[in-house]
């Protein structure tokens, strides 16, 4: 370089250094430092990153943003706590296309990311990409069974005994669940949960009282028709989600029922779009997505200062949403 | 270089090609490497895109991305684009603080961006931020008064037209409108569409039947309550948006009116879910969030290709979506 710049190589030095040299001229300086970019060697942050190891880049690896509406809240709690600590996020999906994650991750690599976020849009138990060994990982909204491995997910158990909790207060005894058909984590917690909240409150379950259904507002909307068209019908229903509470409204319209007079309902998801525009308003539990994101990035950042902290696999207490779906049984 | 490496200028200018050479040895490359690497001189893909100018990463700069749910669309199709030509998509948001606008703007220049989406979440005349000039910059869903700045926009007028011209092509003629409030593109140019589609019919508008509200659902509700509480009310609404179209439905069942029997219902944006949600489905128009920003990409990356390419503003035609929401009108 000092030979394409020419001028010696102790100038050189002088001239990449970031501040101002007192040794040597402004034009000179200049000079060396356009050779310098022609040939690749950048006083920028980019190159004092990779001096010093670090690109101050995180990357996000998460199997898809368009279709689920959640995915806003986790990138921005991500990016938010990337922020704060001088990182900048960048955001990959794969569509869960292996292939195409498997692109994505090496280009990630390619940018020298310090640390990456392994999300998926809905809690489940992922394997992680052998592309990313060696690279910080946490995990956001899934887990392995890797006790090594660094995780936060909702904590599905006690979001749904928050939900019944709510319904129980309000004097709820003939308290009906419209489980998700599928087989994942959430399935399993929430119905544990509705369980737990009933035991403790010495409330007897109704074997009939418990139907599952797609976790979509058609799903809802016929399982909802059948539990409210029982004799000894619920007067309350817990729904997997807020589209199926959806669903659950719509029933109860078809019925001539008035929530929360005749039928009081409570979701999990807080989503927005949902809860806040249905009619009453749709008491719910949120899912912190927008504290998931900030706590993992914090903690990928925390493991790139210091790799010896020990991993921890945490999960997210969710807090119960009043809205106007929830009130006294109809006596 | 040389001098920390302790070999000639020219064993480092052959030991740092990115080809094996056969000048050097492999062990004498890896030392020059590794020297390299210490000083800042990295023979990686950041490195060359430094050398030949190209970082191969585009900057996202968006208003917001929690809380609407067309931003995944928007920075997928994006993405797509941008991993098509080789790049990657660093998304940051700035939640309309300048500020911190400013301040993500320098970061993305010291990650060396080729060059620039600026996205806002919905139609609306922006101003651009003096710290991207001389950044290749395209605008996405946002438009300047500067003609030299290329940009995407959805067509209002036409997404309008669409609309109506489905609720006509049904036999409707007493058309009701439910307009947005705000003073923003999409309220002027759906109002305007909304007009040419009834001129053209040569149907007469009705003062009575066009009712502005706030954009969500309890303003389409209230306002659509007001509409068909009419003497000779409308037989079909066209609503500003799905939420408020959400708010219409609620307005028909709470009058006892069946959709589309007794009125048919149109909104715009095809957000999912809501549209796919409602019951019966909605019948709307799309806003083209997802080739929005495949334009936005494409575009930007054609600007750094070829800084002559002449600008252009575009907007983007909008498609019907068909569901369940239009029928003919009772007779």
């Amino acid at each position: 370089m000092a030979k394409a710049a020419g001028v010696s190589v102790t100038t050189v030095s002088h001239a990449l250094n970031d501040a101002t040299s007192s040794r040597v001229k402004a034009e000179t300086q200049q000079h060396v430092r356009d050779v310098a970019r022609n040939l690749g060697y950048a006083p920028n942050r980019l190159a004092s990153g990779l001096r010093n190891q670090r690109s101050q880049i995180l990357g996000l690896v998460s199997d898809e943003i368009t279709t689920t509406p959640f995915a806003g809240a986790m990138i921005r709690g991500a990016q938010d706590a990337a922020y704060e600590r001088g990182y900048v996020v960048m955001v990959v999906n794969s569509g869960l296309d292996s292939e195409l994650e498997h692109r994505e991750i090496t280009m990630l690599q390619q940018h020298q990311v310090d640390g990456v976020v392994y999300a998926r849009l809905y809690h489940q138990g992922v394997e992680l990409p052998p592309a990313l060994s060696g690279i910080p990982t946490v995990l956001l909204d899934a887990v392995t069974g890797d006790p090594s491995v660094s995780s936060i997910v909702p904590d599905e158990v006690n979001a749904a005994e928050t939900a019944v909790e709510a319904l129980i207060r309000a004097g709820h005894t003939r308290i009906g669940m419209i489980n998700n058909v599928d087989d994942i984590p959430a399935t399993h917690g929430r119905l544990e949960g509705f369980h737990n909240a009933l035991r403790r409150h010495g409330i007897e379950h109704d074997p009939r009282h418990l139907v599952i259904a797609e976790p979509e507002t058609s799903g809802g909307r016929e399982a909802a028709l059948a539990l409210l068209s029982q004799q000894d019908s619920p007067t309350a229903l817990f729904c997997f989600s807020d589209r199926v509470a959806m669903g659950a409204y719509q029933a109860a319209t078809a019925l001539g029922l008035t929530i929360p007079d005749d039928v009081s309902i409570v979701g999990i998801d807080n989503l927005e779009l949902i809860a806040d525009s249905l009619w009453p308003g749709l008491t719910t539990v949120a899912l912190p997505h927008y504290d998931m994101g900030r706590w993992a990035v914090n903690r990928v950042l925390d493991d790139i200062d210091n790799p010896d902290t020990p991993p921890e696999q945490v999960r997210l207490a969710c807090p119960l949403i009043e809205r106007g779906s929830v009130g006294p049984p109809r006596t």
